[in-house]
């Protein structure tokens, strides 16, 4: 179980992580503002665990879902409005509230590196598997958050074996990362994807489908 | 065909759109920041005419979708670090490269409404279909930009018939929206769905295999 501790918020007057912008333009003659932020694309992968019937997807704290959630119950925390003080969050929910399910990903921040080399990282780093560019399928690509970041979403499809699992996965500890790798059993993946009790991506529920309808098939008839 | 003209981007120093916050907390000991963005929740519908066996989705340009090729295009337009001061994009892509398709949605912003009532409006609006709300189904929920946001998005499924259909949709011009229904016919919708070719979200790739699996199938025995 995570231990959450010591919460505080602030606004944030700037972040090399956020970087907000507005754009103005005339469409069809009416001119126009939108305020949205820049955000790397990232690739997504579904790992089937062939040897063992199962998906491995991640688990991790996402601060993010967790402040949503905070918002929800305590409103009040978010109506401070004073710039470069931090306002401690003394009714925090459990850290569970903010755990969630998803598929491997990263975001493409390394211009030297294709799409699916990246991938092969991330299935490394985050869940232990070493595998060849070539086990990577690609399923398709999608654009994310289309109010705010807008960015270009590539899925993939690797198969692996226990074979490949040549460490435990986890992330970067050293870059702030706490990845707990989770399998889920093919049996029960159609059952987790719609089970709103495990708060997770959309990118899990439909990759979880693309399988069952593009590849448990193919599995039968071996 | 849309005509965007005479854009221009500034930094964004303060946006009622976009609320950016730092989350300073202990996990597991060691201490952590994150950024994040608190936004809306948010409800999608994936509506199907059966009247006329197509699927029926929006189609728009959005600004930050357009941006992030336009950084892939001109980088250095997002160089000016100067607030404050509009840097005119000289060098513009056309517009469809902005034009992405999308189920009919709305944000969770109005307290007294049910997320029920918020998705028959939206339908209403954007597409032009009023439905009593006992025409909705609930397929899931599911969070979305957990880097970032992390909001809950609930996503529903709406049969629609020509006799429910009263407007024309096309969203709200007063508050700067500028909609297009786009009618998908099911036999093609598959097709659609994995053609990268039309920008979309993964909710119109998701929804419309949902209906395959959970829907498609009842209409055949009829």
């Amino acid at each position: 179980m995570e231990a959450i501790e010591e919460l505080a918020l602030a606004p944030c007057a700037s972040s090399q992580y956020l970087r907000p912008y507005r754009l103005r333009y005339r469409q069809n003659g009416t001119k126009k503002f939108w305020d949205f932020m820049r955000t790397h694309d990232s690739v997504s992968i579904l790992i089937f665990n062939s040897s063992r019937q199962c998906f491995v997807v991640v688990k991790q704290f996402r601060p993010a879902v967790y402040m949503c959630e905070m918002e929800r119950h305590c409103p009040q925390d978010f109506q401070s409005k004073d710039q470069d003080s931090w306002f401690p969050l003394l009714d925090p929910l459990p850290a569970t509230e903010g755990m969630t399910y998803e598929l491997c990903a990263g975001i493409v921040d390394k211009p030297g590196l294709s799409l699916e080399e990246i991938a092969c990282n991330e299935v490394l780093e985050e869940c232990g598997y070493d595998i060849p560019i070539t086990n990577l399928k690609r399923i398709t690509s999608y654009r994310s958050g289309v109010g705010v970041t807008g960015s270009k979403q590539t899925l993939f499809y690797a198969e692996v074996t226990d074979q490949m699992k040549t460490g435990e996965g986890g992330g970067q500890p050293e870059e702030g990362e706490l990845i707990e790798v989770v399998e889920v059993p093919l049996q029960d993946s159609m059952k987790f994807a719609f089970d709103e009790h495990f708060p997770k991506t959309m990118g899990i529920i439909f990759s979880f489908m693309w399988f069952q309808s593009n590849v448990a098939l193919k599995l039968l008839e071996k």
